[in-house]
C-alpha cells in the first residue's frame, strides 16, 4: 500500500500545543535519523536505537534547546517506521521553531492522524483499531477508557475475524458444490447452511444492538429528568450534581430551556438533561421548552420522572402528557416520588408499569445516594450485556451494511436460488465487514478517519 | 542540603494538561524505578538506564494504557536523582488515573517547579539558572529565548563569580594587613584599592543598567503610539499589526482607552500601546483616556510621536502638552510624518530635538516597513549594548542590594574606616551576590520562585 505520501519523512508537535515543562517532537519516515541529526549534536555520532540521548539541537551556530533524543528502528516503532522522538523544554518558541528547523532540514509537517495512519498502512494496526486510539485519546470515564482499550487490543477485530471466517467456511462448501454440479452432490445439508446463516445473523444483530449502549459509554449516558413544573427537577440536578448549576426557585416554569450537565459515577459518564415542566397552557417561550422536553426524552437512554404527588390518578394523568407521544420501551425509566420528607400521602407500594420506584428528598439527600447506585448498576448491566461491543457510528453502518447483505442471501438461499448468486451476496457481506478493519478501504474513508485525529498522533 | 521533603519520590504530568497524542509523567526520588515497576511490565524485569522500554501499565488486572518508559539512574538526570519518564496516551483519563496510581504505590504528587528545585539543590544547576528555564519555557520570541537560554547556559552565574573573585581577592588583602597591622605594612597600595571598588561598581551600575532592556526583551518592547487626535495613531497601530485591531474613523477621539497588542519583529518582541490622541477640552471620559496616554509614554521604551503638521511652531507645541510632564532622555524616539502622501507642506529635512524623523503614511503603508527596521535594529542594538543582560528582578533587587553594600564599603574605605569595618561591607557585598545564584538562601525564598514554575517541572 505504499506511495509517495508514505516516501516522505513527516514530523509534528505531539503533546497539546502549549507552554509546559516538557514538550515531544516525533519525526517518522526512513530519513528520520538523518534529518534530525542535521540539527542534532550529541557526545557520540553513533546513536543506538531505543537509547534516550542528551544533547543540543542547533539553530544555526546557537543552541536552540538541551533536548533528549532517542531513536526507533523500523519496524520496532509505532508507525512501523525509522522514528525519531525528541523531547524539548516545552516553551512555544522552542516548539515553532524546532519544527522550523525539521522542515528546513527536509520533513513535512505530519497532517492530522498522519502517524497513526502510517501504523495502519504498514500493518501495525487494524482500522479499527486505529480509530480506538482515537476514543482512547478522548475517552474521559473508566468505561469509555474500557471500551477504547479492548478494541485497541483488537476485540471488535477478533470478532469479524471470527464472522468472517465462518463466511468463508460457507462460500467455500457453496463453491464446492458448484465445482461438483454436475454430479448433483450435496457436501453440506441445507439446515447446516441455514443455521450458519441463521447464526453470523444473530451475531450482527447483537452487535448492531450494542451499539446505543457502546456510544453511550463512549459520550455519556443521556438522562431526562422530566415532570410537571415545580416537582423539583432542578433540585434534583443539582443534587446529583452537588452543586447549585440550575436556577431553583418556588415559581412554576423556572427551568425554561433544557440544562445539561455531566457527572461520573462508579466510572461511567452520565448526561444529565434538566428540562421545563411539561403542562398544558404554557406561554409561547415554555412551549418551545417543553418541545426540547419531549426531545430530551426521546433521546435519552434513562428516565427520571419525577413527581411529587401519586396518587393512581395522577399518575396516569401525567404519564399521558409526559409520554404519550414517545417509545419507552428500550429505556431504563426510574418514577422518583420526591419530597418524601414533607408527603402527606403515603408511599407503600407503588407500581407503574415498567419503572422503578424511588422515594426521595432532593432537597434534603435522601436516597440520592441511592438513586447513583442504582444509574451506575444500570449502566454496568448495559456494559455487561454485550460481550463485543461497538461504539463507532462508521462500525455500525458497515455492519448495518453487512445483515443487509446477509438477509438478501438468506432470502436468495430460501428461494432456491442459485449457488452462484448466492456467492455474490456472501462476497458482499464480507466486503463490509472488511471494511471495518480496513482490509478494503479507499483513500476518501481514510483521510475521513484520520482527519479527526489530533496533529501528531 | 538534603531534607525529609527530599527523600520523597514526586510524580507530575510534565506536559500540558490536555489531550493531546502523548503525555509525560515524570517520576523523580530514590525509588522512582521500583514504585514505578509495582504498576509497569514489560519483557524484561531488568530495566536498564537511558533504554526506552515499551511495556504496559497496569491498574490492577486491567491494561490501563500501552507506554514507553525510560530510566535515568543518578546522578545523570535532571534532577540529580533516579527518574523515570513515561511516555502514555494522551487521553486525560489515562494521565490522571496514572498519576493516582503512582500515588497508591507511593509517589507524592509534585508541587509546582519541584523537578527543577530539586536539580537546584542537588547542584546540577544554581538558582539563576533554574530561574533561566522559566524563562525559557515562557519565551514568546527569538531574543527572549536567546536570553534565556545564555543565562540557562551561566552567563549571569559567571559574572558573578567574576564579581565575588575580584571582591575576595580585594578581602583577603584587607585581612592580611589587618594580620600584620602591628607591623604597620600595606600590602597593597590605597590606590590599587579604590580602583578595585570602583572597578566592581561600575559592573555592578552596567548590569543594573541592563535591566530595563533585558526585562523589555523578556516581556516585549513597550512602544507608545502618541500625538493630538485624529493624526492616524489607530491606522499606524493597524498597520503595524497587519489588521484592523483598532476602530478607525475620521472623529477625533476615536480611541478613548488604550490598546495594546504584540509583535515581533525580527526576533524581537515589541508592545505597541495606541493612545487617545491628547488635546485640551476633552470631556471628562476623554480626559481619563488622556491620563493614560501619559501613562504610556512615562512606561515606553518607544516613543513613536504621529503628527500630520509639522511647522516649527506646529510642533513645538505639540511638544509642550504630550511630553512635558515625562523624562524622555532614556527613550528612543520617533517623529513620523503622516498622511506624506498627501500632505501639502514640505518635508525637507525636519529636525526636532533627538527625535529620529520618518515621513510615512499608515494608510497607504508608505515606509512602514522602513520603520519596522528601525525599530529592530533598535532592539538589536540595546541587545547588543550589554554584554550580560539581566532580566529578572530579583536579580535586579540583589545586584541594588550589592551595589548600596559596595557603595558603603567605599565610603567606609575613603573616610579611612578601619580595615575590619570595610570587611563587613564587602561580606554584605557578597552575600547579595551570592544570593542570586542560590549559594545563600532560605525556604522562603526558594519556595517563591519554584512556585511560578508549572507543575511537571
Amino acid at each position: 500500500m505504499e506511495n509517495n505520501q508514505q516516501q516522505e519523512t513527516i514530523c509534528a508537535i505531539s503533546t497539546p500545543m502549549a507552554k509546559g515543562a516538557i514538550a515531544i517532537i516525533r519525526i517518522s519516515g526512513k530519513d528520520a535519523l538523518t534529518l534530525a541529526s542535521q540539527i542534532f549534536r550529541t557526545h557520540t555520532a553513533n546513536i543506538q536505537a531505543r537509547k534516550a540521548y542528551f544533547g543540543h539541537i542547533f539553530d544555526g551556530e546557537d543552541i536552540l534547546d538541551d533536548v533528549l533524543l532517542t531513536y526507533f528502528q523500523a519496524p520496532h516503532s509505532f508507525t512501523g517506521e525509522d522514528m525519531v522522538e525528541i523531547s524539548t523544554h516545552g516553551s512555544l518558541y522552542i516548539q515553532e521553531r524546532l519544527i522550523a528547523l525539521l522542515i528546513e532540514a527536509g520533513c513535512r509537517l505530519a497532517t492530522p492522524g498522519e502517524f497513526t495512519q502510517r501504523a495502519f498502512l504498514n500493518g501495525k494496526l487494524d482500522l479499527s483499531q486505529a480509530e480506538a486510539i482515537a476514543d482512547l485519546i478522548a475517552s474521559q470515564s473508566k468505561a469509555a477508557h474500557h471500551l477504547a482499550m479492548n478494541n485497541l487490543r483488537g476485540q471488535v477485530s477478533k470478532k469479524i475475524a471470527l464472522l468472517r471466517d465462518k463466511l468463508i467456511h460457507f462460500s467455500a462448501l457453496m463453491e464446492l458444490e458448484l465445482d461438483f454440479s454436475e454430479e448433483d452432490v450435496e457436501f453440506a445439508d441445507r439446515k447446516q447452511f441455514s443455521d450458519l446463516l441463521d447464526d453470523i445473523e444473530t451475531e450482527i444483530v447483537k452487535l448492531l444492538q450494542s451499539f446505543q449502549s457502546g456510544n453511550a459509554i463512549k459520550k455519556g449516558m443521556a438522562v431526562a429528568i422530566v415532570g410537571k413544573p415545580n416537582v423539583g427537577k432542578s433540585t434534583l440536578l443539582n443534587a446529583l450534581l452537588k452543586e447549585e448549576r440550575a436556577i431553583v426557585s418556588d415559581i412554576s416554569g423556572t427551568t425554561r430551556d433544557t440544562i445539561e450537565d455531566t457527572i461520573q459515577l462508579n466510572g461511567f459518564l452520565f448526561r444529565f438533561v434538566d428540562t421545563a415542566g411539561i403542562r398544558e397552557n404554557a406561554d409561547v417561550i415554555e412551549q418551545l421548552g417543553i418541545q426540547r422536553s419531549f426531545n430530551a426524552i426521546e433521546n435519552a437512554m434513562i428516565i427520571l420522572w419525577v413527581v411529587d404527588k401519586w396518587t393512581p390518578q395522577d399518575l396516569q394523568e401525567q404519564y399521558q402528557s409526559l409520554f404519550a407521544q414517545t417509545n419507552l420501551s428500550d429505556k431504563k425509566k426510574f418514577l422518583l416520588l420526591n419530597k418524601i420528607d414533607t408527603a402527606q400521602e403515603q408511599t407503600g407500594n407503588i407500581v407503574f408499569e415498567d419503572f422503578s420506584t424511588l422515594p426521595i428528598s432532593a432537597k434534603n439527600n435522601v436516597n440520592i445516594s441511592a438513586l447513583e447506585q442504582q444509574l451506575s448498576t444500570y449502566a454496568q448491566s448495559c456494559y455487561e450485556s454485550h460481550e463485543t461491543m461497538i461504539s463507532n457510528l462508521r462500525h455500525y453502518h458497515a455492519f448495518e451494511n453487512a445483515l443487509q447483505a446477509l438477509r438478501q442471501a438468506k432470502d436468495s438461499f430460501s428461494n432456491g436460488l442459485s449457488n452462484d448468486l448466492i456467492a455474490v451476496d456472501i462476497r458482499q457481506t464480507l466486503y463490509f465487514l472488511s471494511e471495518i478493519v480496513g482490509e478494503v478501504s479507499n483513500e476518501d474513508i481514510l483521510s475521513e478517519i484520520f482527519s479527526k485525529f489530533c496533529i501528531g498522533k
